[in-house]
């Protein structure tokens, strides 16, 4: 299985990377490999300063050793060796009328003294993060993320999407980070599903990528719009930092557990303000954004 | 006590912003009041869009009440009252050859059933974080910092200025957030310091602030500096948001405690830029300064 993923990502991270740059036309992803001196490594994609992003990276790694002392910790357990690989990629649109995107797809395995599974289960999800709230946008997005739930389980969609709303909210601002999508965790073997279920449930996620998110990338891109609102989407993504640096798992761990800090932190956006005590004007279209992230909505 | 060191850092408040908004000649500090529902409230005094001060925070608290359960875990004890009051300032220069500054000084008491003190400390420092580093400037804040000190016991200084450069460290960067000064805390009566002592020693600290900071500040803030200047100075500014939301003690249990959000957060800059795996040119001013951010100096 772990190979099997492995390549998927390796695939995976092609197609998405050669249709990003297709949108962007003129920027290009720029590829850096790292090792990790423990065991295993990754593929850093990077493009920065593009027509249409600003900033984004698409990142696979797969990982293996002994399990870090946190994790240990984390999960429960004691001395031992794992396998961990993903995709994930963040985009930061230039255009504030495009949305920001997250996505991640990962795989874990935890092995006994003699080389067996011992436990092993797939995680994932993509979530939307707009700085002006487009409703047909969050609509495609969520619908999309919907029809590919929905071929496997039609419990799935609506039990992802409310734990991506409850997983991606600032608490200490009382606000959602974006507009959701889904977020699922821990996926092993039960009555219902095999691990190659899974497997063929969170392909089939990755694969909804780019018909979830390009065509919004698309219909927005070209729209014009003023100092203003740039000012406002980099205040907002203030608030991504935000959640990044003090509520994200995945990157607390991986400052944490000694991870390639930069493979880590390309999901941080470029250009970043903070504004004391900021409001928007009651009724204006950014009030409007913040009114449905205080208040998660059903989409789809 | 703790009247008499409310007292102190509401006139120390009053002393730092006015000496600050002179300097400045253009922004004033804007103020808030605000009361914390469990107990107690605070002043915030905010300056933003200065001629000298792009943004800055000089704030003053004072909360009691039950103690948080967060807290109870963090200092070992069960259900008891407390108190504690502080000021904490912050000050982010918009020329990058000024530089950043951070300061706070703090009282905390905890009560028996009875409303008996149990337990009571000071704690503070105050420390400096240039963009480009003037080696006069560092020395002249730290030589502040040693005379203050030694007025009360010449180990003080080389005790606290190393628990500076341990705490305001990015231990995922290995580098500090910048060139140090000192960090106290849990400063309570020993055979040689009583409480009055303490108070003494901490007041001294408070008041030599503006003789440590802002002669740096009059002799820097005209000189010339380029986009490219701006440019680190941004990144630079990433560092410093990754330190205060991933491991600054005081952010954290402000943000999980229900503290007041922009209070606390003013302390993050204006303008940040966060580029992928930026790196300065060797021999460079931006390389001189990562080194010395790599290896702390003694510097008085």
């Amino acid at each position: 299985m772990k190979n099997k993923f492995y390549q998927y990502i390796q695939d995976l991270q092609d197609s998405i990377t050669t249709k990003l740059e297709t949108i962007d036309s003129k920027a290009k992803f720029k590829q850096d490999l790292w090792k990790r001196p423990e065991g295993g490594g990754g593929r850093t994609r990077v493009i920065e300063n593009g027509a249409v992003f600003e900033k984004g990276g698409v990142n696979i790694s797969g990982v293996h050793g002994k399990l870090p002392k946190s994790m240990q910790v984390y999960f429960n357990v004691g001395v031992v060796d794992f396998f961990a690989c993903g995709l994930s990629l963040v985009l930061h649109p230039k255009n504030p009328m495009v949305p920001t995107v997250h996505a991640n797809w990962r795989y874990f395995e935890m092995y006994d003294e003699d080389g067996s599974i011992i436990d092993s289960w797939f995680g994932g999800g993509q979530d939307l993060t707009p700085y002006y709230l487009f409703e047909d946008d969050a609509k495609h997005f969520h619908q999309t993320c919907k029809t590919a739930c929905d071929k496997h389980n039609p419990e799935f969609y609506p039990i992802y999407k409310k734990r991506c709303d409850e997983y991606f909210y600032n608490t200490h601002r009382n606000e959602g980070r974006g507009v959701g999508g889904l977020f699922f965790d821990y996926c092993k073997t039960s009555d219902d599903m095999t691990m190659e279920n899974w497997y063929n449930f969170v392909t089939e996620i990755g694969n909804s990528f780019l018909t979830a998110y390009t065509p919004i990338v698309e219909k927005r891109k070209d729209l014009p719009y003023t100092k203003a609102n740039r000012d406002w989407q980099e205040i907002r993504r203030g608030r991504y930092v935000e959640f990044n640096l003090v509520h994200d798992k995945g990157t607390l761990f991986g400052l944490k557990t000694n991870g390639r800090i930069e493979s880590i932190l390309m999901s941080l956006p470029p250009h970043v303000q903070w504004v004391y005590d900021h409001h928007p004007k009651p009724g204006s279209e950014e009030a409007k954004l913040l009114e449905v992230l205080a208040n998660p909505k059903t989409w789809a």
